[in-house]
């Protein structure tokens, strides 16, 4: 982590000083060896600066969706492949407006942001959309057209890798695969029964990623812009970060499907391709970072640590 | 994750919707055969309350933090063993009332919150503390006597673990150890020189956590109470999270240590003690989830999602 730069400071050694130094260094000493410094490497923003206009996908405007919070708009890809049910559901509920005016509820450290109704006495009727569907925890392989297998060793899953710009993870035995529960990635709230979600309750990860939860879940998507505003929300109180209190509750303006938002006030970011090359790269320079700043290279990265680069398009 | 509980709600099939689902079908079919339901197993909430009293010690005074932020208190404890040079000069800047006054100055998402000194050009002096340090990435293995190797196997490091309630890994071959960098970890600031960092610029990891900086940084203890608090901070703009306007700076009231705080005004908290038999089941209560919410156990916990349990001391 990078201090202030520039500051240097003169600092005499006080007797007192030097007697604690020499205390803890029993417990210091042996110092490890210096090690020689790495060399410099391309970093993840070198990797994007010399990237070239199609090593990116822009979003795909039918399944992005705009939330707009107090604070801005936060955007949220759509992954059908690995939930083609739900992902139709959640669209046609933003189309029924029911999002509109409903509330980010929950904040619970280390664990998930999540938004619906809250309103359990009256709750809000469903129109056009479903209330419940079956559970889409994993796919068939099949769906997965698009995979590029992470090389890193997975404690969770068989194989991971990233299927069009979402982390995601297989097991070639069973013939099935999931999207994995990074930080950003968006699921669907349910009770105790497989079958009790629909996508009117759903959730995005903000700390540590969860992959106890993968294969438990119905995941649809990723937050591709606008994580800050959800991630900084106040926690709610022990134990699951539900605010107790309905003021607390951080109120939704509209979600909207990109496609059907007038061409002037979408949001444009692009995706890097996450079968190119250069992603590849990206990964690599996550992977084993050079000097300067890096004294020992990984030489590994877990799924999570992956990333999966977005900009503005231009 | 849970939705709102007990809401049924009624919802009638239009043809559009089963068209609509026919045509989704062939993507999503064929689902995977129902897994049997699992059994129910102790949860961590379960074996928590069946712990017994000998299975948890409450934090080091001596080597406990109290910082005060305008929403309340943050608790960190510190670890010399793995940093005794940098716990010792923190001590130092805390007795030199350094920190008080001071400020969060970045969050940078799913990455740090950072603070420390906003003025680079009229930098507060140092009294008793030192500017910099000698690095404190690694320790020798004899540092860690209290170690309790994680079975899961991990990506990062030959072996993971806890060393009496910090998460951590070692490299038998080096003969070196160090704290990992998961969620609450708190780091020394530096620059490129791996020397140029003593304390005065900590941050804490807020978001994935980023285990390719083990090694990298001095890693010296852990929030243990109060994270909310830090990680709810807004995010600072690219590319680092600093904030651009003093105004956005978070005022740090005081920091103090546990010990110097008159015993009326102390957080007592407990911590499992991660060389228990009752942490085993803690960790393997993540592991492998019972039913019925969960429907797959992961088998697997990989470090920085093994719980390290902290409760107020009765």
């Amino acid at each position: 982590m990078r201090a202030r730069p520039n500051r240097k400071q003169q600092i005499g050694r006080a007797v007192a000083l030097a007697c604690a130094l020499m205390a803890t260094a029993a417990l210091a000493a042996p110092a490890a060896p210096a090690a020689a410094e790495l060399a410099p490497k391309k970093s993840l923003s070198e990797v994007i600066a010399a990237s070239s206009a199609g090593d990116w996908r822009p979003l795909d405007l039918n399944n992005t969706l705009y939330m707009e919070l107090p604070g801005g708009r936060v955007v949220i890809e759509l992954a059908p492949p690995f939930a083609p049910n739900h992902a139709e559901n959640i669209k046609t509920l933003v189309r029924d407006n029911y999002f509109d005016g409903l509330v980010v509820l929950r904040s619970q450290d280390n664990f998930v942001v999540q938004w619906g109704d809250p309103d359990e006495k009256n709750p809000r009727p469903f129109k056009n959309a479903k209330a419940t569907l079956k559970a889409e925890f994993t796919v068939p392989l099949a769906n997965d057209t698009n995979f590029t297998r992470l090389r890193d060793r997975d404690g969770y899953a068989a194989q991971v890798g990233h299927s069009n710009g979402f982390p995601s993870a297989r097991d070639p035995k069973t013939g099935r695969a999931w999207l994995a529960h990074c930080y950003g990635m968006v699921g669907v709230g349910r009770d105790n029964d497989a079958d009790s979600g629909g996508g009117s309750s759903l959730y995005v990860v903000s700390g540590h990623a969860p992959r106890h939860l993968d294969r438990n879940i119905t995941v649809v998507g990723r937050v591709v812009s606008g994580m800050p505003l959800l991630a900084a929300v106040p926690r709610g109180p022990a134990p699951m970060g539900f605010y107790a209190d309905p003021g607390q509750n951080i109120p939704i303006g509209t979600v909207k499907v990109a496609a059907d938002v007038p061409a002037g006030q979408r949001s444009n970011f692009e995706v890097m391709r996450t079968d190119s090359a250069t992603y590849q790269k990206a990964v690599e320079a996550q992977r084993n970072r050079g000097g300067p700043w890096t004294k020992v290279a990984a030489g590994h990265v877990e799924l999570c640590n992956a990333p999966i680069p977005v900009r503005p398009q231009k």
